[in-house]
């Protein structure tokens, strides 16, 4: 008798040791069968670069979770999920999800983001797929809080899929009892790079990225940063088809010839 | 007396020592000053992704092409941009060109492509930002027969600048002197991802990436595949806000609690 449970493939960025992974693991185990397939290192702003020049390796973990299998992979999350589909999973999987991180992936994030670099690559191989950040950064994270809402949210993906080409980025409030779950845009803006600088033993400058996130709308009602900061969970829902079509036929206009 | 001559500065991915971003900066001295900051290293398929656990290093390098410098970055192209505007440009730069590559970031590739990555910093930045790519991955590819087209674009972008958060994706035909210009959408599509799996000394797996772009609207001709294989150069504006916004109302019917 064919299996017909649904198959649920989890990555990340944060590694396969992270607590997030785990969690999330643990809080969908009971809708299907689970397969983790996570980087071995960690791979935060790895966005959604893969490994062209070199080789990967999997290698499978003891698992203590029923229903719950477990692999690293030496590369990036995109990495994972291309290297799962062609080599570890029994079928097609039904969903990807991703996360949860430890840290926002709110707003510009996106474009950053490993958790969404692997929720991208599994929306390109059709798969409806979805990331989870909670806004907290230390590997010491308090995920119960959002427990329900993760799995509210995961449940109604593998019930009703999502449209082709579209994917969803969830961010999480820490620290506080979700008010509710909003769907909205991502805000617009960037991070200020400030770069600190130092001198090695010789003398040789090098440098070391910081910087803090500007919302370039902090006036918007509309937006993720908004509903975050009402403590509620976002949902972006976000296009794998990154062409701005409101600007063709001015483009067009410009540089056809 | 300032210095109204533009600014320009100029990445790629495929290092410092790529003949494509030295044909660009050939192709664009005569424009404005030109500052070439790009990575030190081969960083093909690096997307957005940045140095977030390590330290980056500045070198500048002898420079035989009058009006033009040029730097290394021990990172990433958006390690490039960013350490670029915050620690080695003297003003803001009027434009930003990444490539020229070695080979195509058409259709979905856009997402994956360190060319791209760093266009899209720029663009975040509030710089007017534009990425070429010939379909061509050797690094003996002969841009000569692009020379006019690519000077005209980046003639119009100084000139007259883009719209705030779109970007442009410029992808060129190989070995043939190009048909004319044409601004379009990005094909949907998605790679084969078909890994060579090997055997080490030890008897233990390995694998590696390789994989063939799949085109999954090949009728249609709108799109920037369609008029590659007509020899014309595809101009795909790009937007940094990667929100499905045509999803947005279905989605908060599913979702919103």
């Amino acid at each position: 008798m064919a299996n017909t449970r649904p198959l649920i493939l989890i990555t990340n960025d944060d590694s396969i040791n992270a607590p997030g992974v785990r969690y999330l693991a643990e809080c969908v185990r009971t809708m299907g069968d689970v397969i983790v397939v996570a980087p071995a290192h960690p791979q935060s702003g790895q966005s959604s670069a893969l490994t062209v020049g070199a080789s990967l390796r999997i290698k499978e973990l003891p698992s203590d979770m029923d229903g719950v299998r477990m692999f690293s992979v030496t590369g990036t999350p995109v990495d994972c999920i291309k290297l799962a589909l062609n080599a570890i999973v029994p079928r097609k999987p039904d969903v990807v999800f991703s996360g949860i991180n430890h840290g926002s992936n709110s707003g510009v994030n996106v474009l950053y983001s490993g958790t969404m670099g692997a929720v991208l690559e599994g929306c390109l191989e059709g798969i409806p797929s979805v990331g989870f950040s909670l806004l907290h950064h230390s590997m010491k994270a308090d995920f119960s809080l959002c427990t329900a809402f993760v799995a509210n949210i995961a449940a109604e993906v593998i019930a009703s899929g999502l449209p082709e080409g579209v994917c969803l980025n969830v961010n999480i409030p820490a620290k506080v009892m979700p008010e509710g779950i909003k769907v909205c845009r991502a805000a617009r803006g960037y991070w200020t790079d400030d770069f600190a600088r130092y001198l090695d033993p010789q003398g040789n400058p090098f440098y070391w990225l910081s910087g803090r996130f500007i919302n370039l709308e902090p006036e918007a009602t509309d937006t993720d940063e908004y509903w975050l900061s009402c403590r509620c969970i976002s949902v972006v829902p976000v296009s794998t088809d990154m062409t701005a079509l409101s600007a063709l036929k001015d483009m067009s206009t410009r540089f056809d010839s």
